[in-house]
């Protein structure tokens, strides 16, 4: 089969050797012989495999040391409940900007436990760029933003800067440039776009900033339970785990997350300049909110969707399908996607410009 | 290496050719061209994955139509608020039992919700029997029972019979034995014993016994909002799913539970029989309240303790220690644990008790 060229928006494209070394462990995990998957979380072989996962993601995202990771189960939407719970006191009220279909299920889950002010909105134009902020103010526990919206291929070009603690769902962004961490009480991201495969979700948690909510938290929504349990609070997904340890080590490998960024600019840089030269193409991210991860754009004439279509089909790329809610093509193009794959797609883009332009 | 008899509480073992499929799909999924974890779980193939895993569930279960299966996130820890969101109603009262540890967390997750009754509790006697059920009436809202105590070999013999729905964690004897699933409501638990690898619960629920608790519930822990979505709500736990389908499969064909039943039951008879017979052995489990999952015995002369440990290890045996709150040791014996594994520790009691007795 010829190689296939992976646009999926999540779970996604991981590095081939994470996914062998993954395989092999679940045959038969390197000195232990047994699997990976039949054997104690509590085994010594696993709690390194925790522990160097919690570690390295605060290495490779340079927390300050008052920060601590966690690697849970639930994915960001339970997360938005586990964001409320531990830094929205009881009868307070936080700020959350809602710039898509996450963001705003962000809000809904919040409102479950306080007064959200939703100080920024894009809906109305169906979220094709990060909307200027409104006013943030101390009486805020917090603003919770979504740095990269998936769906509509929008990012923030830069954290705001507001008075409160940041809290912010980086499910689609995270790991994939460096930002600067001090204003944020919790970054929180499922696994399943840079970090790994699908099954676990990533807490990196201020913890001088916990327990200040008045509330009495149920247990697996309490980070300081997980936390006082070093993330074996229960049973952990191991295997996802196991493989988001195997990938921030290709990540490491590649040089850490500032070198990945250059790579994931240099791919995003070359996809936009087509887009935005190709007289076919048209971009649905407004310029300085484009996604550096997800880029979306369609046809200008919907009669060159079946050419373009069948061109890129057999040229190996697989996953360019847009979300129902933008519709067109959505490149998804996560970090273990290689350069080389964008330059397909680029290639396929100037052929139909040539032949049907 | 010569072969592990892996006696693991949980995770644990798992069949050899569910390990060797799972690794294949996790190289190169049969005929998609990419990894199992690098798809969308979207995907027509992965669709068919969660329904067919969903579907053959409630085949080997036995369950009536108005029942509906999920698999979800957060483990059997999550699975306690999640099941007082679903049943104990506003300002209403359940019954639980407290048979151990995991049955004591249940109750305190509960007690987030609303009133709890304990009705029955082994506590007292280290939680060494199953204890005889206190009043259950019809101004609660269920009772809730764990099935199998993994930590102290405990396990309901009978399912009670009470004049309320049952809501049952099944997390460690899920599939190794037949019920009746009339009287519940709600049967849930993580997979990683016998049903596949950590990172996944089962949550089993008669449908039309679902929305009545006039509460309004957050997103993730709603059964409704995850049936509504056909158990993809979000990114569900691709690995795990796919590897527990996996499991099911292997089960059905073992004849399915009734089949495994059969075999559980020799192995525990197997081992029981010896603890009895030997007279450097003794039970923790009462008679009568034996777990066929879990058995859990100690020396009765410490001095013993070393050549025991010794022979064990030489024997390929791993996984045999107790917890920490019995002592001693565990063999769990979960479906995919053959036989064979069990005359070997027999065999090593017996050559214990021929050189030390």
């Amino acid at each position: 089969m010829s190689k296939i060229h992976n646009y999926s928006a999540g779970p996604c494209i991981l590095p081939p050797e994470v996914l062998q070394e993954a395989a092999d462990a679940v045959r038969q995990w390197e000195g232990q012989g047994l699997s990976l998957i039949e054997m104690s979380h509590r085994s010594k072989p696993f709690v390194a495999v925790m522990d160097e996962c919690r570690a390295l993601t605060k290495e490779l995202l340079g927390l300050p040391d008052r920060f601590e990771v966690l690697y849970l189960q639930g994915g960001a939407s339970l997360g938005f409940l586990t964001a409320a719970y531990n830094f929205l006191p009881e009868g307070g009220r936080a700020a959350y900007t809602d710039t898509g279909t996450w963001a705003a299920n962000a809000i809904k889950e919040a409102r479950h436990l306080g007064d959200v002010d939703v100080v920024a909105s894009s809906k109305a134009e169906n979220y094709n760029h990060i909307p200027t902020l409104g006013e943030v103010h101390s009486g805020h526990a917090y603003l919770h933003i979504t740095t990269n919206n998936t769906i509509y291929g929008t990012q923030y070009a830069e954290m705001p800067k507001v008075p409160v603690p940041l809290v912010a769902d980086m499910s689609s962004d995270i790991m994939s440039r460096t930002f600067d961490p001090e204003p944020f009480a919790l970054i929180y991201g499922g696994v399943q776009k840079n970090m790994g495969p699908a099954g676990a979700v990533m807490y990196a948690v201020d913890r001088e900033r916990l327990g200040a909510t008045g509330r009495n938290i149920p247990s697996y929504l309490d980070l300081n339970v997980h936390l006082s349990k070093d993330s074996m609070f229960n049973t952990p997904p191991v295997f996802s785990v196991f493989t988001t340890l195997l990938t921030l080590r290709w990540l490491q490998a590649q040089g850490g997350v500032a070198a990945i960024q250059q790579v994931n600019e240099a791919k995003s840089a070359l996809l936009y300049s087509e887009i935005d030269r190709n007289p076919l193409f048209v971009g649905h991210a407004l310029m300085g909110s484009r996604s550096h991860m997800n880029v979306t754009f369609r046809l200008n004439h919907e009669e060159h969707a079946a050419a373009f279509d069948k061109s890129w089909n057999e040229a190996g790329i697989s996953g360019l399908k847009g979300h129902r809610s933008v519709g067109g093509y959505r490149a998804s193009m996560y970090n273990a996607l290689p350069l080389e794959s964008v330059q397909v797609l680029v290639d396929v883009m100037k052929e139909l410009e040539r032949t049907q332009g």
